[in-house]
């Protein structure tokens, strides 16, 4: 695997590619947030997104780029990336593995079975998801698509900064949510590409799983034993991508606690009416925390995918 | 005070006033609930209407109209409208008096102070309120604007079915949340105007407050003594615009019970991830229980502003 951030070419293909499946999400202003911000926020709404995340642009772009030879695909994935799979599979007439740990919530099983992919089930370990994705792809034949660290993947997440920059003029700031890494790079190699070092790009991360911070802090791979945090989908390690990026585009890693991470999605739902999961209001909350003060920064609000009928919710 | 519905020119006559005081707000569609209403819906998103409600798009109208001679505009809401008429007569350079009858939620007298209006408080009966407005007017000699029964509202308001039409290209049917009826007077006048009688209109209301409803099987005003619904924005008892739009322009009125607008406003959070307040679920709830079954359909998803951090929220 090359590991390089993509350029603007590049993005630009894979939102031709993608185009027609996923949806071009609103950008939405909410001025009582620039208030508590110090700055004018756009939110780019991928919580409005197809699946209810941004993972759908670049599962649909790694499928679009799969072999027509080819005719399953394979991921291990409880979460969002998950169910991306299973919709993009199936509008390319694909078939969708997932591989999930004993115990993963009915909700996220539900919303891969809704777009028609293949739970496996495995033990609740790394190794054993691993282990299963194999499998399924030496049997099959399928391909694997990994949640972050394919260039495929990182260049369809691209689409969100590439989409938002046409949709406002531009932007002089930009914060993306950051956990394995794939929306960060994709992103920031856009950003980069298209508004050069004056666009600060921020990277906001949950202080409980904060690898990226010390990744960024060390300049090398830092991993956090035991993640802890509320915000589910950005437990995951920093990827290949995701570490260039932070070495070669990121001006800062910002953490939040979960307070702020719950306070971010209290607001978002009070004041600009709209739905996140944790993981969806982490960027926000590094906004609202000051990290872009004085600038126009595009704000990804990436997912929102939250159980509502359940007391964990 | 003439009584009629409004035309398609003077909708967009109203359209060019408000330009630039509010927002032109999305128009998203969701296929899961699609599934379960059998017709394509377009949600309307007026929760994400500067204030919460599509309240400033009448309020805002009906300031502009005023003559520069007067210096203050006065109502009794202690609802949308009366944020709404604080918001638009900031906007105007003007004063807004609100008359609140004590007891009003905290989060409702908040919103008003928010935009610079100025609440004088009254006992909690429709006759002090009134008393309490005409005071103020006679006082300040301030307009008063009423929420619902007031031409220039009705214009205002039926700018949100314009704005509709010129973004769906055209729908063939329409849902609209009754309560005093100014929404639905404007929308449906608009709607015949554009699109004449192959549109169906639906008013959509609360079944514990359903004088719309008799009012349309009486052909005359009837009036609901005690209104019981979670819906607390749709309590007003039906006017005189509203009346005549059930009586020249609705094809039907359909009620719905409070557990169908609660499940309503569960799925427009797990589905399309946007918060609405009870009332502005309503539309949504009469066409999943098949109002519009086979149309393309425009929902008015009428406001957002629901009490996040108490337990009635």
């Amino acid at each position: 695997m090359t590991v390089e951030l993509p350029s603007a070419q590049q993005v630009r293909e894979a939102r031709e590619r993608i185009a027609g499946h996923v949806h071009r999400t609103a950008v939405l202003g909410c001025r009582s947030l620039d208030a508590i911000a110090g700055a004018t926020l756009r939110l780019k709404c991928e919580n409005l997104q197809k699946t209810g995340s941004f993972k759908a642009r670049g599962a649909t772009h790694a499928v679009a780029r799969i072999s027509p030879a080819v005719r399953c695909v394979v991921t291990h994935s409880s979460g969002n990336h998950g169910a991306a799979l299973a919709f993009a599979a199936r509008a390319h007439g694909l078939e969708a593995y997932v591989v999930v740990p004993r115990g993963a919530p009915a909700s996220k099983r539900a919303a891969i079975e809704a777009y028609g992919g293949r739970i496996v089930e495995c033990e609740p370990t790394m190794a054993a998801r691993e282990r299963g994705a194999m499998e399924i792809v030496e049997r099959t034949g399928g391909r694997l698509v990994h949640p972050y660290d394919d260039p495929d993947v990182v260049r369809g997440q691209g689409t969100v900064a590439l989409e938002a920059w046409e949709q406002t003029g531009g932007f002089d700031a930009i914060v993306v949510p950051v956990g394995g890494g794939g929306l960060l790079a994709g992103c920031a190699g856009l950003v980069r590409a298209l508004g050069g070092p004056r666009v600060r790009v921020v990277a906001a991360e949950p202080a409980g799983a904060d690898d990226a911070y010390r990744s960024w802090q060390a300049g090398r791979r830092v991993s956090v034993e035991s993640p802890r945090t509320v915000a589910d989908g950005l437990r995951a390690t920093i990827g290949e991508h995701g570490l260039l990026a932070l070495r070669t585009a990121v001006d800062e890693v910002v953490r939040v606690d979960d307070a702020q991470i719950l306070e971010a999605m209290t607001l978002l739902a009070e004041r600009a009416k709209l739905v996140v999961e944790p993981s969806g209001a982490v960027a926000l909350a590094a906004a609202l925390a000051g990290a872009v003060r004085g600038r126009d920064a595009l704000v990804v609000l990436s997912g929102g995918n939250r159980d509502l009928r359940t007391a964990g919710g």
